[in-house]
């Protein structure tokens, strides 16, 4: 049987050739790895020769969209020849009313990644500070570093992002930018009700939060601050990527004041959201039912992850997204050689980057059959790994 | 009847708000004008309370894609909540067959658009020179002002890019970039063989050339330089959105060098072509049938658009791509008032920005239905300014 390759935990160089950098690259881009946050499945599958039997390492939703969205998709593929509206009039007053703001508060964007990108070259010049967390979203980190902006990360406190360092942070290095992402990618932990209001009285005047959302549908209720367009010192991320499972489309939005919002009409890409996706997100948005039954389904297979997780002698941690962040009870090299016992075994999984976090795999909600697979690999994943930790220290593959 | 308004030539400013700038928006986001480089016709649309009865425009396919893309799309919605590959590995290595290349040499993007941005943002730090004809494609012009190069635009000659001239001015300026779309738009102008060739010999030794060759699958034989991946010198760039009738999926690519190529993995959004996209645009390849006849339709409605021209006293001037550009015989406010008439009978165009070239309209290849209407249209029209200017200069609408 074709046997997976280690799964990279960090980031990886890419393409032939990508060491041999062309000289005529500005001083910015000649002094930037080339590296990608994040190895797709697909690759490993081609490096292994045969495909994953679960998909559960990128949050992706495997209880599909809508089907109201999969028809409009289809439709809109035969009008796929004329350019999506650039101004996403119609999906952006669906979303304004959908969140009770006038549509000058909501600006469409290629997901949360290239929000992300547009936040970064919009307010952090060269040098400039940004503060985020040590081992949270490394796409985040990608932009900072691309624009040449300086990154300062602080500690995780108890696998939760740690407001107050944030705050402390950005009045010591005077950040532009601070990140915040709850619920957290990748351990799955949110925020307790009152602490995001007091993290922006706590910022200094001319720093701006990005409050990264992505997994908020997931989230209990009081996870999730309300929503005041009229406050200027925040910019809300979200995205039709994972509750609504349009991952392979490409739409987030970013909800703000309307002179946060018109600031990105200075760089962004006016084409960049296509007319298939804009009717897909569209449709989505238009099934509130749908989405109920994802995040009921979620709920239930955070319950079910846990449950295996116990059995295991490991530990679920509480989650507010449709992951659960796995405590393997062990240091990061005992986790890594687990997600890499996994990946022989079909799983398609991810962990976090740093210590002591790192001590945790990440599982995607799924439904039964393919966490019944999970369930399956990890019992003998978890023998051949505590049998190799007993047997000494890991030798190079 | 509901009237169109005048249709802006000029990149117009967007949403509310956008006047009140950002105060902690970085120094060159702030210097940056808060303008589109195009309006789309939807925008226009709402604000006449119609919609446009010929979208002859933005030179999208009203051929429309292959069934064969249009199935693959309708089946890939399925499937949308994958993020696509990020390696786009299919798709490059089907394009790497098509061209006789290998998949080192490609790399894809969010449509040209998106590809001009990162070629930008790589190798022209603010400052630096950047040359291009006054006039060619805004969205490049958009990207230079964007990441702070110095935009140095000669002049068509001939209603053609002035090889000669951008070669000259890469070396007054020490050009980093150097752009060049052939077949041009928005003249439909091709560069004569050998052209090219000699542009990139003339060039300083730093400089890279970038050929946007979006419209290429209409052009003549010969018109298109021989594809040598082993020049360093130049980067070509091709799309979906033209020849294969997928605008609004957002996918391009260029073909290089593999060391230029290797550079986009610095900067570019991994994830930005989605998965509905990239298996779109595979079926899309795959038909190169469905491509003959579009290129033959287009061949045919070029014919068209110069004798409805000709019937009127204007004069078609010859294309190697999927509009005419109309030469109306008289100056840049004559050709406004014009496109303005058109706009309000229901016709969607655009025309060349600056003098003398704006003395023309830009007419999009179309099925005879489209064009009957822009015939019908064009008479009245005509009559209608031809009485205007012989009562005096223009009034404010």
């Amino acid at each position: 049987m074709a046997r997976h390759p280690p799964l990279p935990a960090r980031p990886a160089p890419t393409a032939p050739g990508t060491d041999r950098a062309d000289r005529r690259l500005s001083p910015l881009a000649a002094a930037l790895p080339a590296r990608v946050p994040f190895v797709g499945p697909e690759a490993l599958e081609r490096a292994a020769g045969r495909p994953f039997s679960a998909r559960l390492g990128a949050n992706e939703s495997l209880f599909g969209p809508s089907p109201l969205a999969v028809a409009a998709m289809a439709e809109a593929a035969g009008e796929a020849w004329k350019y999506g509206d650039p101004e996403g009039h119609d999906l952006r007053v669906s979303l304004a009313a959908h969140h009770g703001v006038a549509p000058a508060n909501i600006v469409l964007g290629e997901g949360i990644d290239g929000l992300l990108g547009y936040l970064v070259r919009l307010y952090a010049g060269p040098g400039d500070a940004v503060v985020t967390s040590r081992g949270a979203y490394p796409t985040f980190d990608y932009h900072v570093a691309g624009f040449g902006a300086a990154l300062h990360a602080v500690p995780y406190r108890d696998d939760r992002e740690d407001a107050e360092a944030l705050a402390e942070a950005a009045h010591r290095t005077g950040a532009k930018l601070v990140y915040l992402a709850n619920p957290d990618n990748p351990m799955g932990s949110w925020q307790a009700p009152g602490v995001v209001s007091a993290l922006l009285d706590a910022l200094p005047r001319n720093a701006l939060l990005i409050l990264d959302e992505a997994y908020a549908e997931f989230a209990p209720a009081g996870a999730i601050p309300r929503l005041d367009v009229a406050d200027t010192r925040l910019v809300r991320l979200r995205t039709f990527s994972k509750a609504y499972g349009l991952a392979g489309l490409r739409v987030g939005y970013a909800l703000a004041h309307p002179s946060v919002i018109a600031g990105f009409e200075r760089v962004r890409a006016h084409f960049g959201v296509g007319r298939v996706a804009q009717a897909g997100a569209l449709a989505a948005l238009g099934d509130p039912a749908h989405l109920d039954r994802v995040c009921r389904a979620v709920d239930e297979a955070r319950g079910r992850i846990a449950g295996i997780a116990a059995a295991h002698g490991l530990h679920g941690l509480p989650s507010a997204a449709n992951f659960v962040t796995v405590d393997c009870r062990s240091d990061g090299a005992f986790a890594r050689r687990l997600l890499e016992a996994l990946g022989r075994r079909g799983m398609f999984l991810r962990m976090p980057f740093v210590s002591p976090e790192d001590r945790c795999i990440r599982v995607t909600c799924a439904p039964e059959a393919d966490l019944a697979r999970f369930e399956a690999a990890l019992g003998p994943a978890l023998e051949e790994v505590r049998a190799a930790v007993d047997e000494g220290p890991a030798r190079p593959a």
